[in-house]
């Protein structure tokens, strides 16, 4: 509860102007993009600077109010629901490109700053920044850092933990700490960085990241693969792989998502076919070109019924953003739709899209895949209504199946969504009790009164989906 | 003190011939590779497997017996240096490598594998394991994971970091866990992985690792650039990365060095230039040549007073093997060599070489300088006499201000060396306060009887170089 006595503290702090606890305000922060979960805030605040962050955490550690730092809330693990109240700590003042560094390729950025416009303002200057989660055009940069957000160029790139080079974080305690640096070695102490990266805002704030760049690849092509035969799909990603060529996006549309990527996008895609692979190879020209060349001839040994490369950038966007536009594209069918990312080894793909149509057919779910097969990491998506609570227990049975299938095969139960408050539940089964209890000790030891961003990562409770949130 | 009862139970779990605690074998492993420190453990206890390894340590753990693991000791910052006594877990019985899945491009090896054998087992299947610490050929990969070993080709290719994939480690309770695993994207949970990786055993111990693989590049070249101005060839460094190309190696060598390296490895290098820039790229037939054009052309603009390209693979491993044997070469000239890896961001380097020979010559020792520039990465290595106390004031003076310089500039105290006991009391240079308490927080949750490596990462006092170690 935010007493008159903290809120005039808190005002004193970011200003009358920032500090917000109208009913609208409330609303509006009290669920971000992951369906079925909703709880108010008491207030938002939004912080100018580090040292606002800092004053704002102290007063809050005192108090015991639970703290969730936001960007835009594009997660889909509930990550920014405020399933305890307190305040939501909004970086829409933080937002600010501070430098980008040509000689030592790096980029200084605010939390709050649009992922898109960081990508953009890099290319620029002729340098890259790999990581693209389809959410990029409003995601922010400080969200893709608590969730270590991954993309379509995971395969030859990495994800974002790989570009954090270094981290200005506010502590629970209020300290602000500086980890990493412009530095391309450093092993000056624990790796806080990447201990904070991906840590969902349960062990600190992140108020300012330096990020690594890279040299823009001097060409790119895109090819589409298409087959009658899901296993020939899933066999071709192991062979390109297998062949030595590790190509910038590898990405897989099964036929219900195909259809309905189409009907949403228009551009010509193929409807009558069971699987496509969609491929993108990036590099200096002559590399291109003979990967494509060679990636086309493992497609058509596999079966492949057509294989055509892009002829244009356009044909190519075109493609790549209908393969984006695939979640915006079954969100418009159902009420309810929600997307999973149980990932695998790669070589276990094809007995992972198995599995998932195994499973579907067994609890008469709807679910349509796609997603990022070089990564071996899946986008199990279900069709539902959450006012449907028979159906949803059906989806709830159909959806741990799927991520116990995924840890049977040596997998995880989430690739790049993250935990937050979907998926506790069901971490035990990726790291055992004694994994939970090493993460509980390095919680609790960082914030003894639970105000980072509480009731994430750690399950309290067996609460799923059909629950009602308190 | 391990007492007739606590041998008799750890006899009981390793069998007798594992377990050494005579005065020959505590000798032995009373030192590691770093210079004047020495500390003698009770025993030697080198477990077969994990459950052994868990086991040992629930003994140590409610007995309050420090463990110190090992695999060769060749690291730099006394890290294997049973400082507190208590016993050292060596891993010589535990050194296979597991599998090699060319699917998924991952090796499963123990501990204590030798890094060159691994590399040349995933070479014989056309697989990569970059990272190349100076001392891979008797290195393990347990100790390079605990410290996070970089080594020459860093700057494109990152460090150990970079590749660990997943652990089995024991934690301080005996507990086993799984981090991570054969998986390109996860996110569930915190980033314990990378947490352990460079923690130098003082978290868990490291019982099996999952490392990345990438396919073997096609072809690589070696170029060697003269300089008769250092600043030059510190500026080839930042122009070369400037221009978008990220060469595998950029090794600097200064005057001194070169002179004592060429007499150790007389292979014909030039001994009369202020600076060399040993200079490898690889990758595609084409993109090679490309580059090795264009870095040649930035050579030449930068006043190299000659640019040449070994002309065969046995002429260019000679270079590599020169630059490599730099240390044993600086050994051989004084009774003490204390090689330090003080690091900045690379647009600092000719700043940072400047400073290391002004601070050689304030406080008149013998400071030679070679390292990875293109990571910012040097290694200033003093040649004197641990028994000449006066001259060991002074060096320990001199050291003290280049970690200062190197963090005024944006660095850091050690770039791949690790902290170990040697750079604790200089750790708060480039963490503060804060930063050393939220890492002893964490130690201290994890570990709370201070079993694992004590003395290590954690500034006991000030003692330095000097002072006699208790």
């Amino acid at each position: 509860m935010i007493t008159a006595e903290i809120k005039d503290k808190l005002i004193r702090i970011v200003s009358d102007k920032n500090f917000e606890d109208n009913m609208t305000s409330r609303l509006v922060y009290s669920y971000d993009a992951t369906p079925n979960f909703q709880s108010l805030p008491d207030a938002i605040v939004s912080p100018r600077n580090t040292k606002e962050v800092s004053e704002v955490v102290k007063i809050c550690n005192e108090y015991k109010i639970p703290i969730v730092p936001r960007g835009s809330g594009t997660n889909l693990c509930a990550g920014t629901c405020p399933t305890e109240g307190g305040i939501v700590l909004l970086f829409k003042l933080m937002n600010k490109i501070l430098e980008i560094d040509e000689e030592n390729l790096t980029i200084t950025a605010q939390p709050g700053v649009i992922t898109l416009d960081l990508i953009k303002a890099v290319e620029k200057k002729g340098l890259f920044y790999p990581p693209d989660p389809s959410s990029m055009k409003i995601s922010t940069i400080g969200g893709n850092i608590n969730e270590n957000s991954g993309g379509l160029r995971g395969l030859k790139y990495g994800v974002t933990r790989d570009y954090v080079m270094g981290l200005e974080v506010v502590l629970a305690n209020g300290d602000i700490i500086r980890t990493g640096g412009k530095l391309a070695k450093d092993v000056a102490g624990y790796d806080l960085t990447r201990l904070l990266v991906g840590s969902e805002g349960t062990l600190g704030i992140v108020t300012e990241a330096i990020l690594k760049l890279i040299p823009m690849p001097e060409t790119k092509r895109t090819m589409l693969s298409l087959y009658q035969d899901m296993e020939k799909a899933a066999q071709t990603v192991s062979k390109i792989i297998a062949s030595k060529i590790i190509p910038t996006t590898l990405e897989f549309l099964d036929q219900p998502t195909l259809k309905v990527v189409e009907d949403f996008a228009q551009i010509g895609l193929p409807v009558d076919v069971q699987a496509v692979l969609l491929i993108e190879q990036d590099g200096p020209r002559e590399v291109v070109e003979r990967d494509m060349k060679k990636i086309e001839e493992i497609c058509k040994v596999e079966n492949a019924i057509s294989v055509t490369v892009a002829k244009t950038q356009a044909e190519a966007d075109a493609l790549t953003t209908a393969r984006r536009s695939a979640l915006s594209a079954l969100a418009r069918l159902k009420p309810t739709t929600i997307l999973e990312d149980a990932t695998v080894p790669r070589s276990e793909i094809a007995n992972m899209v198995k599995a998932i149509n195994e499973i579907s057919k067994k609890y008469n779910v709807d679910i349509c895949t796609f997603g990022h097969a070089g990564d071996g990491n899946l986008h199990p998506t279900c069709l539902t209504d959450a006012r449907d609570h028979e159906e949803m227990e059906r989806v709830e049975k159909a959806l741990e199946e799927i991520f116990q299938k995924a840890i049977e095969l040596g997998g995880t139960i989430t690739g790049e969504h993250g935990v937050g408050t979907m998926k506790a539940p069901y971490l035990k089964l990726k790291l055992g009790e004694a994994g939970i209890n090493a993460m509980r000790l390095i919680k609790e030891s960082l914030d003894p009164n639970n105000i980072m961003n509480p009731g994430k990562v750690f399950a309290k409770d067996t609460r799923k989906r059909v629950v009602v949130s308190k």
